[in-house]
């Protein structure tokens, strides 16, 4: 049976429960706002479906609730952030903060954060910097499911990047996709309904392309975007190389196959190369190249050419990216939040747990 | 018959050749720079295969050769460049120096770039800014040759990305990548060599899948990264978009379908939204987020690591981004560049039409 619960009432709920487990109010709020962007926009494995992961790595002493953030150095336009081991639903908007205060000062600002932890889906960040006019940029890396290209072993995260660009009168081109051709969770929910992975999506322990989820799921990894050489998939490699880069490397965070690991599906990795995981800021001033509102009417006639390009058979229209996400916004703002049957499960354990009491549902829907 | 010639020689030929065409000496040294760095690093499409075209349009009075680039805006880390109309040849590396600059002075520089032509290869702006430990980003827009997933259209460049991160010990890792699943050189050698294209390269006029070159020639369109929505098609669609944004919204240059050819392979664009084509261009000093020498180590740790990975059935080894070209360059710079008998029969008509002697090659081959 799925429940569906109003947005507010699943984010008074996130609040309270990260309350008891120790973080300050402001934090608890900021967090639960973070969390309700992705189920409201339809991403439901990065919102409250994860809430008890957090709840449980709080519990455990992993995650500082309490965490300061600290500046280590700085320049007019880009810092390096230590997260002090906080939530990233924490570190990540106060580092997104400083970029955008820096590109109101600069013209950009681009920060580089260490010992943090997951951030929630990378698109929040950007959403965040167009309400002030800024091309806000957002990056994190993650433990390790993906094989490089030529290799059969999992050793880069599904690294995301999103941006975002607003228009006028059209709704902002919103960027927010991993690096990887899927995320693990299609593997899971192929392995739950016995079907097969498309193709391109995974290899099993030899490197070999599979379509059995269990061959995946058992000593082999996801592919880069591309799949295969011949599709460019050294191109996807790429992309989760330089977030490596960017939010790990650049920040003294873990890299690679070095970070830990969210979920408890993968074993622990031992050595430490860094702190926490990684995430990397930008914040472009529009204003800074042209007048906001001139940028703006030129992303609507760009938005506008693009629709009508000529569909291909079988398609019914070409999107702009960031369409599904804000219609499924404007269907959960106004209907409630759908939630699957293990979800609601987590999350009346997260309830008892802490509790917090587990708001009724608006709609229960069999 | 192929053709070795000395890179040295072929750069004072173009050089030459770019003077008769009423370049001053300074420009026509850059401008050869960045076109055989392209040739020694083995990519043979964006090196003195394109001089003729650039000759032609400079003949033509396409381009400006005496182009004087503008500052039209500037922040402390941010500006917008008018590329006077100039050979991108020219205006790329200044404006990519400005953007280094002000790196130096605070933190970051990020450039956008309007009224310029093609730039040569996209790695050629951050192996610059390698020398100077900074993290150098390059983007440029292109003609129309990609569809939208969903489109049966070409509606994008195959808009590259170009990122590098130095090495202390090991050599930089160079990611320079379009943002389709191929460029449109390899369709052309397909039908020139009449077999079929991979899986995934190309539409025809209907926006199907199809793996004939005349189908992709003639209305069709190249694939962005991903190839199919069930691959992540829409990821490589997004990735063509950012650079559009980027690079061209953001500059006031065209965009999308109106960027004009540089070959004439396309039909030339009437309407224009903006003025010549696109760049953008990044540099982020690398001390300002952590001693220089810390970062270069970690880099080389990484790519050791990486190095390591437990290779695919059928692959000897990983390959880290930038060993291919390499290796080509390693290999040209001894043994001089090959050049294909279309090559030097264009080269041979530069050499005519500007009375620029063309050097002998130092190795014929059959």
């Amino acid at each position: 049976m799925q429940e569906v619960v109003h947005h507010e009432l699943l984010r008074e709920f996130t609040t309270r429960v990260l309350v008891a487990c120790g973080v300050p109010d402001a934090d608890a709020e900021l967090s639960s706002r973070v969390l309700l962007a992705s189920d409201l926009r339809g991403i439901e494995s990065h919102g409250v479906a994860r809430l008890h992961l957090y709840v449980d790595w709080l519990a455990k002493g992993k995650i500082n609730p309490r965490a300061q953030i600290k500046v280590l150095r700085e320049t007019g336009s880009t810092a390096l952030v230590d997260g002090d081991n906080g939530l990233g639903l924490v570190v990540g908007p106060k580092a997104n903060l400083m970029a955008m205060e820096k590109a109101v000062a600069c013209g950009s600002g681009w920060v580089s954060v260490r010992n943090s932890n997951h951030y929630g889906i990378a698109g929040y960040y950007p959403l965040q910097a167009l309400q002030r006019d800024i091309i806000g940029w957002s990056m994190t890396n993650a433990s390790a499911q993906v094989t490089p290209i030529g290799g059969a072993e999992s050793m880069l995260g599904t690294n995301p990047i999103a941006i975002a660009f607003p228009g006028q009168k059209e709704p902002p081109i919103v960027i927010d996709m991993s690096t990887a051709v899927v995320a693990y969770g299609k593997i899971e929910i192929a392995h739950r309904k016995k079907t097969s992975l498309g193709p391109g999506w995974a290899t099993d322990e030899e490197g070999r392309p599979t379509v059995d989820p269990q061959k995946m799921m058992f000593g082999g990894a996801l592919l880069p975007l591309g799949s295969t050489l011949e599709q460019g998939g050294h191109k996807g490699t790429c992309l989760a190389v330089m977030v490596d880069m960017l939010t790990a490397v650049l920040s003294g965070a873990n890299w690679g196959p070095f970070v830990q690991p969210f979920a408890n599906r993968n074993i622990p990795t031992e050595k430490q190369v860094g702190k926490g995981i990684g995430h990397f800021f930008g914040a472009l001033q529009i204003e800074g190249f042209m007048d906001a509102g001139q940028f703006k009417n030129e992303v609507d006639a760009w938005i506008r050419t693009m629709r009508k390009t000529k569909p291909a058979a079988g398609s019914d229209k070409v999107r702009i990216p960031g369409d599904p996400e804000r219609e499924a916004e404007d269907k959960r703002t106004t209907e409630g939040i759908p939630l699957l049957p293990p979800v609601v499960a987590n999350l009346e354990k997260v309830a008892e747990k802490t509790g917090v009491p587990f708001p009724s549902p608006s709609v229960s829907e069999s």
